[in-house]
């Protein structure tokens, strides 16, 4: 039977780590193994720190393949750094399971290793017990002072801007919980978007580093609520165009009504919203266009505080949306 | 009812932290409430990161009073930071729980926030969700560079120490488990060795920075376990004196082979064990005085591998111990 040390040492431990030659300063000092794992940030440097839990049946579905919740696992929290704009350094797994099964491990561990290996991110520590499924990763980044896309650094004037799509993450849970169908040339398109996010990464880099963008954060309850926090933490409003919403190839097919409230307040999407200057259209253009990701201006900051939607005409609407709570809709 | 962002709010975010005048460098520059917090490590220093995750059930009972609990899950983490000498800085915490319950939640944040308060230990962010309950804390402390008491720093030569008392947390285990008979004085006494575990960081502290000690580790699984850490890490082994062993004012009453038992592989003790040469001894009893801890030696590190017991006259003994495991023990 497999012990906690072996699986540790089995499926996690790697030595030396596979990293890619332009990896950032302020590498582990000590990885895996002690009491503590040793990191020492590059000097005058801030350290980007983010937590996310996923719990089976609530975050994935019992059952699900363990090499894309490996993925998933880790996506979600480096779309966190990509909201600041870090660049990521390590991270530290917490692993609750049922059982040791040699099998969901080695997928687990390889679905969580190649995205870690695609972004330089190195696993320093952690924790296993058994227990229901619960994956809980901290994860750490680098940023200079200064330069992270905080919630609170929205500007009246700012345009609103929206990495890649949204929606299709949320049309293909519709699927999977009967609420629309879906073909299955659509579901191959839209169910990745929900199993295996991609996080903004390399964009959110783009935009911190080269000043470009004043507040941001990923959209993960769904655009609604989450431009919410910008626009408390900032004191400001927003008016949003929700036809200029970048939706989804697939949720692009479907009715008007259901196309704007899945990309509008559909959750899961792990694109960036971000705010910035309108001197900086030409440049975020450039930054989207040099890693590869769309970006979308769908509104603008407004002194006046509060959420206004309008459709393509600029006409007002009354969209009753709201994003995702564990709590109250739990 | 209570939403993800108001329990948030109402039970853990705290504007200005309440943190000692004496509190530590490298504190957090932005806390709770956006993507990520943002710490600025002091210049020159290495940051010390450790997770663990608690499930009900497994590491405590379901039903747990939510204050020692509270202090519990950020005790053990403690307990981690102490092991390496280092000074707590902050900590995550990501926290699944069945229901948003305001008793609960005012219990478990008073217990946390008590004893992160007593280690100017900054809760900086994290996670909530429903789930069956879970607690993982990450947290992250702050150590000179060279001066941390890593795993693989023992030498053939070395004293073996044991801070404080070993044994009356898994005794107290045992009365619950009904294994044995505790009268209502003497679980009082070893009870909260079990629920309210203290962390030995201002011991570890004053090893680190003074070169006190070689290396050092917590024990959460039992000695005769988690020495073996040291010793294959250090590529050493040991002869530990069992009678040696600071049995708990409670234990020291039992009978001798539970005596033993306990103290040699009980578990939850959250003492250090650390291993320092010779020349050092008087120092170290003068730094467990300092911080009001007693020391006890209790063995040495060999150059032949491998763990050997003795009673107190010297004699080998066959001592059948293990630390606890997860998986195989679960």
């Amino acid at each position: 039977m497999l012990s906690e040390f072996d699986l540790i040492k089995q499926y996690f431990v790697r030595r030396p780590p596979n990293l890619p030659p332009n990896s950032p300063p302020g590498r582990a000092v000590l990885g895996i193994g002690d009491d503590c794992a040793l990191l020492a940030p590059a000097p005058g440097r801030q350290l980007a720190v983010s937590s996310d839990m996923l719990v089976e049946g609530r975050h994935f579905f019992a059952g699900a393949d363990p090499f894309t919740l490996g993925h998933k696992c880790l996506a979600v929290n480096l779309s966190d750094l990509a909201a600041m704009g870090a660049a990521p350094l390590g991270f530290t797994l917490a692993l609750a399971l049922p059982a040791a099964d040699p099998d969901w491990l080695a997928g687990f561990s390889r679905g969580l290793f190649a995205l870690a290996d695609a972004h330089g991110c190195e696993l320093v520590g952690g924790d296993t017990t058994k227990g229901p499924l619960n994956v809980c990763i901290t994860i750490f980044g680098d940023v200079a002072p200064g330069r992270a896309l905080r919630r609170d650094a929205a500007r009246a004037g700012d345009d609103v801007w929206i990495s890649g799509t949204l929606g299709d993450a949320r049309l293909a849970l519709a699927h999977y919980l009967d609420e629309v169908r879906l073909d299955a040339p659509a579901l191959a398109l839209a169910a990745p978007r929900m199993h295996a996010p991609t996080p903004r990464v390399a964009l959110g880099r783009l935009l911190a580093d080269g000043g470009l963008a004043h507040a941001a954060l990923d959209i993960s309850d769904g655009l609604a609520g989450d431009i919410g926090h910008i626009l408390a933490a900032s004191r400001v409003g927003a008016v949003l165009d929700v036809d200029a919403l970048p939706a989804g190839p697939v949720l692009a097919r479907q009715p008007q009504a259901l196309r704007r409230r899945f990309a509008a307040a559909g959750g899961d999407d792990y694109e960036l919203c971000f705010t910035a200057p309108a001197a900086r259209r030409a440049a975020i253009v450039a930054a989207g266009a040099q890693c590869g990701v769309p970006v979308t201006r769908v509104g603008a900051i407004t002194a006046e505080p509060g959420l206004r939607w309008v459709d393509a005409d600029g006409a007002p609407l009354d969209l009753a949306l709201q994003g995702w709570d564990h709590f109250t809709n739990g």
